[in-house]
């Protein structure tokens, strides 16, 4: 790859990351008190390399927190050699945090969970910093592409959301392995990071070298800034969203909630379904694609007499349904076929 | 590929065709009187078999235009075979229009652009249905990702731009190639479509099929669902856009235009930049990246009294800078260095 699209741009690659960090902390972290969460790879030892000095500089201190999946054999080796670089970094303390990797999902969104669990239940009441790099980002972005449902699937990972703070997102992953290189940091490669049975690793050692072929450079570039983009638009429209779902709520009549259909349909289709969406989560609806939030969107803006539609959710023997009642959308628990009937 | 996926239900082609067309006529052509842009290939072939009983049926009928770029030895003979075909597939007349190909950024645009011009002049006051597929669609929106300037850029193709038509953005290629093999119509293979050296070519032949590889299928129809919701996003946020820039406007003090900064300073960024980009463009802008836009947004979100920022436009010796002075965002055109002093 061209050095300089790798972000390798001859000055050392550490002060590109501590100026990263240095960017972040005063919005989120003035005090400069924050966790890194280490796998022990390059992107996170890189991260709380920098961030050691730069959490100094504020008067705070880096705790960094490992998490042991406990998946592999010897990974409880590999944690204890990530926190013993981690203070050799200056880390004012670093925390192994064992898990239990079990649930829905497949093994990869399993751990995923597990992980940000432990996380989340270990950092006290500072940030966690991840180090998700741009080429993490542009990942993601193809991932959500390939799901398909809008910005909300395609914006992206956040710089911030509490409690996670991904300082990182500009900057490239080679310049994370660059600086590891400069300061004699011997990262651990983990093997699940090559194996191809993993979506984002044929998207990262795949699909991205070939769109990057393809478009003749800055794919990744470009993918993390329409991330940006979007995830920006669809605050705008979130917020518009929510001001309508609080005003539809309001024109009900109060019996048993629902939202006023006539307030809906005074807005546009685009900020209609984000309403209809985040009314319908919180009904407890757990199988809405698009196209079923499509056809109850129809109930609003399309309106001609037509049945219910059904979103998941419920347990057992029980089907939601959301449906129009005159001038209301209102969500039913009708009984289903006995549980018995469909087994699974 | 899935048959099912491919689009092939089981159904006859031209059924699903004629379909997309009865679903698309009565909103933006309900005389039924439309043009058909025909390359003689199987997408264009299809879509003429298709409009041709369904604008009969609302009391219309098809005409085809043939647009000759004179490109390659042989295409006036290939136009013709494509205007035979048109008549015999019934429609009421098939034009040839020959172009000139010439003008600035390589064949594939400057063909792009002169046949949409000759389409258009051709067209008197009827739509002009293009034949371009959910296929295209994805293609397009991956195009604009390597752009990567956002909602804008991977919105994909619209159903309706006057004067142009697609019905077909939800059908795939595959079912129009059905289509012509069904109804006996052998379609003209266009040699450019084949060509590597194209990067759409490389995105259909190499890219999409590596995506649906590592996705688990799909990844074509994700893109276009993207594209439309994106699209329905952009439109919200440009409507609100125009009337920031309205409401900016007639807060100006009067004395040469210019955008009050508090008003503009009083919307979300997302919102905020769109408005600055097409009050710019309106300016004469012609180098508006999305580095300069935040930069010119920031005199507005985050002003310390910096300079302006030089947006392209203006001719030979002449900048386009974006300024503010006070409260006002002003365009000012400077002289530059003398123009022998640029080569080029």
């Amino acid at each position: 790859m061209d050095r300089a699209r790798a972000g390798l741009t001859g000055e050392p690659a550490l002060l590109q990351i501590r100026r990263a960090v240095r960017r972040w902390l005063p919005a989120h972290a003035p005090s400069g008190r924050v966790c890194v969460a280490l796998s022990g790879g390059a992107d996170s030892l890189a991260l709380a390399a920098a961030a050691v000095p730069e959490c100094a500089a504020r008067g705070g201190d880096v705790t960094a927190l490992i998490v042991d999946h406990r998946l592999q054999e010897g990974s409880g080796a590999v944690a204890e050699r990530a926190a013993g670089q981690a203070r050799a970094l200056g880390c004012a303390e670093a925390r192994i945090v064992e898990v239990e990797v079990a649930g829905r999902g497949g093994m990869e969104a399993a751990a995923r969970a597990a992980r940000y669990e432990a996380l989340g239940a270990a950092c006290g009441d500072r940030p966690v910093l991840l180090a998700h790099t741009l080429d993490d980002q542009a990942e993601t972005v193809l991932l959500g592409l390939g799901r398909g449902s809008g910005a909300g699937s395609i914006r992206g990972m956040r710089a911030w959301s509490e409690p996670w703070g991904r300082p990182l997102l500009d900057v490239r992953r080679a310049v994370t392995r660059s600086a590891c290189a400069e300061s004699g940091i011997a990262p651990h490669d983990d093997p699940h990071n090559s194996d191809p049975r993993f979506t984002r690793v044929r998207l990262r050692h795949e699909v991205l070298p070939l769109l990057e072929d393809v478009l003749g450079g800055g794919a990744a570039e470009s993918l993390a800034r329409t991330a940006a983009q979007l995830s920006e638009d669809d605050e705008v429209l979130k917020r518009l969203a929510d001001a309508l779902l609080a005003r539809s709520a309001a024109r009900g009549d109060g019996a048993g909630g629902g939202l006023d259909a006539r307030v809906l349909a005074s807005e546009a289709a685009a900020v209609r379904r984000r309403a209809l969406r985040s009314w319908l989560l919180g009904e407890g609806a757990t199988g809405l694609t698009d196209a079923r939030l499509r056809r109850i969107d129809a109930l609003v803006g399309d309106w001609h007499g037509q049945g219910g539609v059904a979103v998941g959710g419920g347990g057992p023997g029980v089907r939601v349904v959301a449906m129009r009642q005159h001038d209301r959308l209102t969500v039913m628990r009708e009984a289903g076929a006995p549980a018995g009937a469909h087994p699974r």
